[in-house]
């Protein structure tokens, strides 16, 4: 029987924090250690890189994916121990887990098999801390909310309109829709009230989004928690409560430092929701790998379609990153999905279905191919999948000029996926990349979605109602038409529905509510349902999760 | 003009926590570090400590207290450094304190002055996350409850009758009283909820009375969360809650090492409130440090009617602590105010007012010598204090034969408290004290109170309706009759009413409400109002807490 991740984490050599430190250059005293294995580093050192030359820049993406997912973080770890296998000198660059989720259903997020981040127990629960300090921070602007209303209301916050909710890092259903100050005249004024979990929160937005302490507290006081009867925006900063949160997220701001279990350094750090937020990594751990290693293996969420647009359009050009590479990993499973095929038929060799759903992988090339970086393709291969459904996916890309490897490092770590090191790295060298967003700036925002859903999604149009539209107009009257938008929509499908798999075209696009992370600095375009607060399901991971007699936690994979 | 607290801890010269730990035979690779200067200490280690003779076990209390408190942590701190200074090996065992009420009201809990433990913004915010990590355990037992509901409900728990709530270390009264649920369907059964402050959690109570990691299980599985419909308790190992609540807190049950300004070393762990819960930090870090060190000081919350009491009653019991001497600390401030002085005139010199205010501690120290425990009373000195103020407190406590010192350690450090430590050291050693609770395990739980009631706070008896006296018989008939009592009363006065000064006599203690803490192992006992959830007030602490330009946080205090 296969070791299980955990087993395989235990088993891992892990070197002194310090050890990885120094093999980039790092002193010692530089990092902020948590244990051996984990250190946050200085913030006051990254910004003496700041005159370095910047490192190649790689993005690890993938095609529309099943719900168990296709292995991006399995396939980024790889990678990373991949290039350093060959000689790059390379780091990787990941979000921080949710710590909620893995009591909800199995499997954490760290990567999985011989292409792990380690220590994982503490990644994928408190890690550094980082998201409980966000949460704080949230819950501190929402408390000097009700606080003031409590207190006379001197602003004149409209309590049906606040939109500013609190957060927790659970999956707890029951939170999702609440009425809160109740119980008379010391509890407040009763009004309707939500938790969302903590990585939906624009606080985690903004958190991955700034460049530094100040910019951080600049962005948190933008933030806009909700209206006055006369529909004014109000401000965090009118509660004074930029100074007080950045204090809560001083230290957590300082990228968080670990290693693969082949040792290769890693940034894990910040983990946006990839729905109603933009689903990558901080920009701080972006730059910083970048000023400190030759390559940086990074992630987005979700499918192309979601993850590199956002990451493209949203991080990229808001932190003046250029990508060099792009990979998209596909597969065979979620190919042959695509093609048709039911879920529990998913271990059977379908070389027809995969055939079929090749539209979607070669959708997802395009997509990346418009954004000007070149791009390869990845199988993460499974045990199931046979030669001749590989070689199907091959000769498919053989036709449309693009690399494709057939990667083993969830079996064997970075050996086996050191053919596709070579050509990443050949290719990010190459400068054969030329970046760009997909839009510009000026675009209105009804017209930066309808050039994604039309160019990225292959939709016919978008569709929005009138409220929609005086939204937008409205939001671009308050002087935010230049923000890039950041679409929320199902990651199961090009279109809005779901069960529409492989390439669908000629679909419309519905909006059905816009909500404004001023933040951020980003409009977010909701299309379909969008879950901010998950639930557990009946039977929880939770119930399999203990410690041993060594101390050691069971049951987290 | 005199140095802030925050100034005099930046100005600090703070050893490597690994050269602290090497003075008290730690090996450096026991110690998990959180940065330079604050590490957790590996409980296996601990363990094999087990097999040292213990140290001398000191208590620092105080008189009935003012609003803002007689200085019991700078004592402890200062008094700590003090034994230190003569040549006695001395650890001090604090308090973690609470995140949220930083950005309430303005003051810390780390000490003050020159008797601070250091580092002071790290120790009052985030610390090493251990406060987060008993809100996650807290909330995720709330989550599988609702969740439990939400999928049919198996084990029959009656939705009304849920007394487990929800926790946030934030002071945000408008979650004092909430209806959860709400939105139909997919968001469970509404009901009526609410969130306490994270130390008012069991969870909190139990961590710090927990022995190892097996203990912590065994009693985070035996928390009543509530009960059926036919009034049957229902426990969170129903629930399988206590594995993974076990797996959240399983770095943070290892004790926090820090130091003081003078480089004494103090464990700073666990911070459960002192009306609900027992106000003392953690069992295993008062065993670990008296494994350590010669001397231990350690501190129980509020005056010594509710803290002394609790930790003689509840902690020592349960952990069977032998103390060896008890601080009183009074203040002069305190003195004039329980002799009727209103807090305006508090500066102003009035011997006549301290005398009269003399009845209060003079009751705390027979209170304190009817466990047992030998007492010196220690004033902390303030600078406004007269000559005479003080020698009326001295000639008082020469009467009682109890040594009383005039301490300078706020202004002074260790040296402002020398004389007191070598007395407080000299009676340790002295083997005076014949330790032990005001009452016996087989007591009924009614009478444990009433006995309390009578020898501690001079009432005349107790009053409890029916429905009170029903709730204890219940208790005991379900076998939880040999549980300590937890009583929580209000801290500024011997009796229920806040404003009955001195030391009142003939008062009746009304019980209004009885809550079982089965995990703790407690019955509290809840006389008057007690608030589990503190809000802001008009102008919160927050408005002038940010992060100056060199990354240093400021306002804090």
């Amino acid at each position: 029987m296969a070791k299980s991740d955990i087993e395989i984490a235990r088993e891992a050599r892990l070197l002194p924090i310090e050890q990885i430190a120094a093999g980039l250059g790092i002193p010692a005293d530089k990092l902020y250690r948590y244990g051996p294995t984990k250190a946050k580093l200085d913030l006051g050192y990254i910004a003496g890189l700041k005159d370095r030359p910047d490192g190649r820049l790689i993005l690890v993406t993938a095609m529309t994916p099943t719900p168990a997912g296709e292995g991006k973080t399995t396939t980024t770890v790889g990678l990373g121990d991949g290039l350093n296998r060959i000689g790059a000198k390379t780091m990787i660059a990941l979000r921080e887990p949710s710590l909620g989720p893995c009591f909800g259903l199995k499997g954490g997020a760290a990567g999985g098999g011989y292409a792990q981040v380690v220590p994982m127990e503490d990644i994928n629960l408190h890690f550094t801390g980082d998201f409980h300090a966000i949460a704080a921070a949230n819950n501190l602007l929402a408390a000097l909310i009700d606080n003031h209303i409590y207190w006379g209301n001197e602003i004149g916050i409209d309590t049906r309109r606040v939109t500013w909710r609190r957060v927790v890092d659970m999956n707890d259903r029951a939170l999702r829709q609440i009425v809160s100050s109740l119980g008379g005249v010391a509890n407040g004024y009763p009004r309707e009230d939500g938790f969302d979990i903590v990585v939906a929160s624009e606080v985690m937005a903004i958190f991955c989004l700034a460049t530094d302490l100040e910019d951080l507290t600049a962005r948190l006081g933008r933030i806009v928690i909700g209206y006055t009867a006369e529909r004014r925006p109000v401000r965090a900063s009118e509660l004074m409560a930029a100074g007080p949160m950045t204090a809560l997220l001083r230290d957590a701001l300082m990228p968080n430092l670990v290693q693969t279990l082949e040792n290769s350094p890693a940034f894990v750090h910040g983990g946006p929701f990839a729905n109603i937020a933009h689903g990558c990594n901080s920009v701080i751990a972006t730059r910083a790998a970048l000023k400190l290693a030759d390559y940086v293996v990074t992630e987005a969420g979700f499918g192309a379609d979601l993850g590199a647009e956002k990451f493209f359009d949203i991080k990229c050009r808001k932190a003046g990153l250029a990508p060099d590479v792009a990979v998209v990993v596909a597969t065979i499973r979620a190919l042959k999905m695509h093609g048709g095929v039911a879920k529990e038929e998913l271990g059977r060799e379908n070389v027809g279905a995969v055939q079929a759903g090749l539209s979607n992988l070669g959708r997802h090339i395009g997509n990346v191919r418009a954004y000007g970086v070149p791009v390869v393709v990845g199988i993460n291969r499974f045990t199931g999948d046979s030669a001749a459904e590989s070689e199907a996916v091959m000769a498919f890309c053989r036709e449309l000029g693009v690399d494709c490897f057939l990667n083993n490092h969830w079996a064997e770590g970075g050996a086996g996926i050191e053919a596709m090191a070579r050509r990443v790295a050949e290719l990010a060298d190459s400068g054969q990349a030329r970046f760009q967003p997909i839009y510009e700036d000026e675009l209105p925002l009804f017209e930066k979605v309808q050039k994604v859903a039309r160019t990225i999604y292959g939709a016919e149009d978008i569709a929005a109602d009138a409220a929609v539209m005086k939204r937008f107009a409205q939001l671009e009257a308050d002087g935010f038409g230049h923000f890039p938008v950041c679409i929320a929509k199902t990651q199961y499908s090009f279109s809005t529905d779901a069960a529409a798999k492989g390439a669908p075209t000629g679909h419309i696009v519905p909006i059905r509510e816009v909500r404004l992370s001023a933040g951020a600095e980003f409009v977010v375009v909701i299309c379909g349902e969008i879950m901010t607060m998950p639930g557990l399901p009946r039977v929880p991971a939770a119930n399999a999760i203990f410690v041993n007699g060594k101390g050691q936690i069971e049951g987290l994979f």
